[in-house]
């Protein structure tokens, strides 16, 4: 068993030695730029933890990790053009430093890449892998897409935004954790519970990020507080005011998130004075707090010896009280 | 065996009867409007071939088909956006129906769906068949990236030209046969063999499609003739043109494909006009029909009875001899 740090460690190095020099560069210095971007390498870290967990071999476990890291990056890639974003972790994004046309293209790719690593494994375990990699896209695309009609729509209720948030943050938790059973040759109950241990564990990371995005300090989050409400995303945070506020209120957060031509700063300032009026953060952090311990409860019940769990009550202990 | 019509008209069939109605529907209906598109259904034909080139059950190689034909598909609906191209087989394109949002994501998932039909073949070539998706995905994107490439080159050359549409339209058909020949369980010889008749015939296909978009008949091609040019595509028309032609018309030619503000008819004119003066669609020809009994000698080495390989002859040779 390896300590939790060990296992960080190696969630990091093993995406930063992987390189893309190859021909046409035009395709692949855009992989190399998104991949080695930074972050916090969770969900490679989380297949490392779900193999060790159940005693693999972790070396067995890297490829799939990388397919997941690589996964994850290619969905930013396609989402920063789709959302229009022009930085992450401070630097330009991909479509704003290269065309939207070469971060189309490299993000295809990389998700072809993501597959190449799986192939790399054990062959008997390629066709759970790659089933269980083929699932998680396609369930984040269907995530992706909803958080897109969510932008059109002014009916959207917390439990539709929790389906969404499960499918675009949650199922790719999971499978990173699946990822990690599958190499371990885990039982299916056991399988099966990790992965609903990733799926709480992603929309408590979620809800923890909207929390985030309107109140963490700048220099900690390394990006701008309040972009959310800039963009007139319907978080919990807004979907919660919505549902606790008073008829005023309501239409003033309402015209706020609708009108264009605002002072942005006056625009969070008065969005979030709504949201502290009616105690949203407490309330999502409550929710949050909720989604942890059903995660824990998951994790409690997979058949392996207590001790071994540690690691994964620290992940999710360094989620709940990260500060970026 | 098969007839090649009984074949034609069930790779037809399959395609035909796939439904993507579930939700999001703004997710699945790109994806159900990009899979009835229309065309020719060759690469689920070529699956279908190579399938029954070695005497195996062909709905066996109903899912690949359907999976390189979806793959094909996404493939076209991301070209579209970064070629801006408004239509395809005379409908709007997906990301102008849709949007280019929604064209990117809609593309993404038909990708991972192309993963999902191969999952539901028997397990032991699930490897190899994902293998064989993954590669020629790989291939196409570095295909298309050469391609993105030479449109900001003034250097190109010929044989750079058909390695770049080797790797776009050549190892896809080349990866449709191979499927097919996964499924039957073909030898590893007479696989590379059958993928090297698809790459060469692949090479003759992109050939016969630059004449074509130069001199078809408007009504048989179903889009604009000289669109090409329009859009100063360094096809082997240009590249074989700038080869053979002296000094003034090498001039002309490139000041032609450089100025912006012409009038496209009389460009389209002019070009044409340089075109014919150095026989060059002649000369592509020639090229083309080379290509062919490239593709005709791999098929000749193949150890299987020779009246089973008449199929894919007569797929050669409708190849050679289309109008559109």
């Amino acid at each position: 068993m390896h300590t939790f740090e060990q296992l960080q460690k190696k969630a990091i190095e093993i995406i930063e030695k992987e390189a893309y020099s190859k021909a046409p560069v035009s395709l692949y210095e855009p992989v190399d730029y998104a991949i080695h971007q930074g972050g916090k390498r969770l969900r490679p870290l989380l297949t490392l933890l779900a193999a060790d967990l159940f005693s693999a071999d972790i070396e067995q476990a890297v490829k799939p990790a990388i397919a997941v890291e690589m996964l994850h990056n290619f969905t930013l890639v396609h989402d920063d053009i789709m959302d229009a974003s022009p930085l992450r972790r401070g630097k330009p994004t991909i479509y704003q430093k290269y065309g939207t046309n070469k971060a189309i293209l490299s993000g295809d790719v990389m998700y072809a890449l993501s597959y190449e690593y799986l192939l790399e494994c054990e062959k008997e375990k390629i066709p759970a892998l790659t089933k269980t990699l083929t699932s998680v896209l396609i369930k984040v695309c269907e995530g992706q897409a909803l958080d897109m009609d969510f932008e059109e729509r002014t009916d959207v209720k917390k439990n539709e935004y929790i389906t969404m948030i499960s499918l675009k943050t949650g199922i790719l938790l999971a499978g990173a954790l699946k990822m990690g059973a599958i190499i371990a040759g885990a039982k299916g109950e056991d399988m099966n519970l990790l992965s609903e241990f990733g799926l709480y564990a992603g929309i408590a990371f979620q809800l923890q990020d909207d929390i985030l995005d309107c109140w963490s300090d700048l220099s900690d989050f390394g990006k701008v507080v309040g972009t959310d409400i800039a963009d007139n995303k319907k978080t919990i945070l807004y979907l919660t005011a919505m549902e606790k506020a008073d008829e005023e209120d309501r239409n003033t957060l309402s015209r706020l998130y609708f009108e264009k031509t605002l002072d942005l700063q006056q625009k969070i300032k008065d969005v979030k004075a709504i949201f502290e009026k009616y105690n949203v953060r407490e309330d999502v952090q409550t929710m949050t707090k909720q989604y942890m311990d059903l995660a824990l409860s998951s994790l409690e019940k997979i058949s392996v010896e207590e001790e071994r769990k540690e690691n994964l009550k620290i992940f999710i202990d360094q989620l709940l009280n990260r500060k970026k």
